[in-house]
């Protein structure tokens, strides 16, 4: 198995400022030829800090994917340190350095000095075009190793990546991995592992992530073949199958994607439309409904009710409620969903009131209490929800239950209003 | 000066799910001591791999930060490889069993046999108490290097960093860290690089770092002493203050605060109140607003008024300007801010509407075209506003440019509406 390891370059990777996300889109191509990652590092771009890393890659790993470095400026010496460690010459290329000449031509400037220095290579390197910018990426084959320096800037590295790293690397391919991600809502963690448990595959090749955040599972089913790209997909097909069959409408989406954006298409193919009635969401339902390219479509309105007044004026929700029950009630929450729904001439009303927190709770009315409700053509429903967590995460699990009982409601086959 | 390593051990790490954050806590507190990070690494959890990278720290680094891998299961070896490393025995010590199983016993629980291996411990290592796990960290002299081992959880690694390690670490300390951050709206990256270029400290000891989002820029201050945390703070706040009177107000906060919280605080002073009329933010300014603790204080209510219907129902926007001007328009717009206002009887009104794009676009206007509003008892104001970026990119900058609206009315001496 080779050994793979990916370097980022940069002084400003080592403040507390910045962090390293090109590694996660290598890993995840590199997964996909069956390698793996065996070591991250984050160098420095000081010329004996640089030289120390790269000294210790070249001798620890046999494919080295560096990130940053390469631009005009004195601080980028990926390249020249790379030749240096390696004992190789840098040779001005031509065609290099018209090509990057060009780059500024065709925006009317002449190229600054500083960039000529973008067309030196170590000799015996392979140069890796960039589209997107004036630093060339380079291949290394130094007998020992395969050294592949890139751009740091993500909208340079990924295009060169992928049209010229990419088939580069089938050499090394040791196998085809493929993925999906199953999304869940509406069960705790514990609940989905109960469910799941005894499906959690034995074979090396199919492997199950779970990622747990408040409101939301992720599972990532990941299947190897070292036959072909068929192969791998098949088993990834029935592992799926085996989690959809366990989990059922639990699981919102099958390929990764954002409750308010299966909504959105349930909505859409429906021709039906949807208002919302905020209270301690503040507008996060309506931001995440509104997220999705094409939601005017099935949105209609929402209105944010934070004070009482605001329900009783806008939502017709009746003062008694309030007075006797409180805004923090089913009753109210009822009132706020069928209320936005006559308002707005809606297919569906949906509503949150509850206890943000971190402050407002009470000993009958804790903080995480939250009320969803959603109204209909037959019927207004409510739910009672205890969250836990601080401000932004009882909003958040807050707007998803209302959104999930929605999409529950759009499962059922009776659940057209016409 | 001493070379400083931070090492993340976990093959999860090594996946593209998770990232290592640790890192950048553990940067900010050797900063603060004046010590730098040299080189950052990821290991893996598996015995050869993570034995060559501890080989590699031991004979590069001075001090060694190592974050998790000491947790009771099989794959958690960094106490078990270091320790070998080193050719160190592993001992069990007593008073450190007793204490994780008082820890299980406090639940009611007894102590899984697995987790007797966190009781031993190399030979000659100091104790590092953790008062939220069973993982015990480590402080290890080694004679070459200084090893700190601490769990990978977050709330158990940043106690135990801040309790028991930042005090061992004051005989490193070089010097005296302290900074602060200046954030800005209003401005371009370049208007900004313009006004204060000249005012980029020459001295080492002082730093500038600008990041750049779109709607907001970050100045990070940095101010560094050998002599005195008094020292550090004096020449900070002597660059901090030239930098406020370049930037002037254009700065919302000159201590890293969030632009909702900045506004929040002013109108809770003024015991004002605001409501927000969003068409193409889709909630996100309420949304932002109630991300607030308290903001239920002054925030009384918001209408999202996706359709023109309901921007005509509730917030009285006359049906002939959406006709005759359009409903991203300078005259709906105000008439937006206007009708929020009055319905709300609130101090101030804010009103957004454009378009969020990546569809919806005309010549005339374009994606990221965004009228915002504000009124109050003196006036209407709206402007015209060109964005760039994606659909979540327009929304926020949208959102950002009506707060800093209100934020600058604020500002005036004669903005009160009594």
């Amino acid at each position: 198995m080779k050994r793979v390891q990916i370097m980022a370059v940069g002084s400003e990777l080592l403040t507390p400022y910045y962090q390293d996300t090109n590694s996660l889109f290598l890993t995840q191509r590199l997964n996909d030829l069956g390698l793996n990652v065996s070591v991250k590092t984050v160098a420095p771009d000081d010329h004996d800090g640089l030289f120390l890393q790269v000294k210790i890659a070249l001798a620890q790993a046999d494919l080295i994917f560096v990130t940053g470095g390469l631009g005009p400026t004195e601080d980028d010496r990926t390249r020249e340190v790379f030749a240096e460690v390696l004992g190789k010459k840098l040779i001005l290329q031509d065609d290099l350095l018209i090509r990057i000449q060009e780059r500024f031509a065709r925006r009317g400037m002449n190229m600054p000095i500083s960039n000529k220095k973008q067309a030196f290579i170590p000799e015996g390197a392979e140069i890796l075009i960039n589209d997107f910018g004036t630093a060339a990426g380079l291949w290394l084959n130094t007998g020992q190793n395969i050294v592949v320096l890139m751009p740091g800037p993500p909208h340079e590295m990924k295009p060169m990546f992928e049209n010229q790293v990419w088939p580069r690397l089938q050499q090394f391919r040791t196998g085809y991995r493929t993925g999906r991600v199953l999304k869940i809502t509406g069960l705790t963690e514990s609940m989905v592992e109960d469910l799941v448990q005894d499906l959690y595959p034995k074979e090396q090749a199919l492997q199950v992530t779970t990622l747990a955040y408040p409101g939301q599972i992720e599972i990532h089913l990941t299947s190897y073949s070292t036959q072909s790209a068929e192969q791998a997909d098949e088993s990834l097909k029935q592992l799926a199958l085996a989690f959809l069959e366990r989990l059922k409408e639990n699981v919102f989406s099958a390929a990764g994607e954002d409750l308010e954006t299966v909504i959105g298409r349930m909505l859409a193919k429906r021709r039906e439309t949807v208002a919302v009635a905020e209270s301690c969401t503040g507008g996060l339902i309506g931001h995440r409904l509104t997220n999705v390219p094409g939601s005017s479509e099935y949105f209609l309105e929402g209105a944010i009710t934070y004070s009482n007044e605001s329900k009783i004026d806008n939502l017709g929700v009746p003062a008694d409620h309030i007075r006797k029950f409180g805004a923090v009630s089913v009753q109210v929450a009822k009132s706020m969903a069928a209320g936005i729904r006559t308002r707005a001439r809606a297919s569906y009303g949906l509503a949150v009131t509850g206890i943000a927190g971190p402050t407002g709770g009470t000993e009958g009315k804790p903080v995480g209490l939250v009320y969803t409700a959603l109204a209909w053509d037959k019927s207004v429903e409510a739910v009672k929800n205890q969250f836990l967590g601080n401000r932004e995460q009882v909003k958040f699990q807050a707007s998803q239950k209302a959104l999930d009982m929605l999409r529950r409601l759009l499962l059922q086959p009776n659940a057209d209003s016409d």
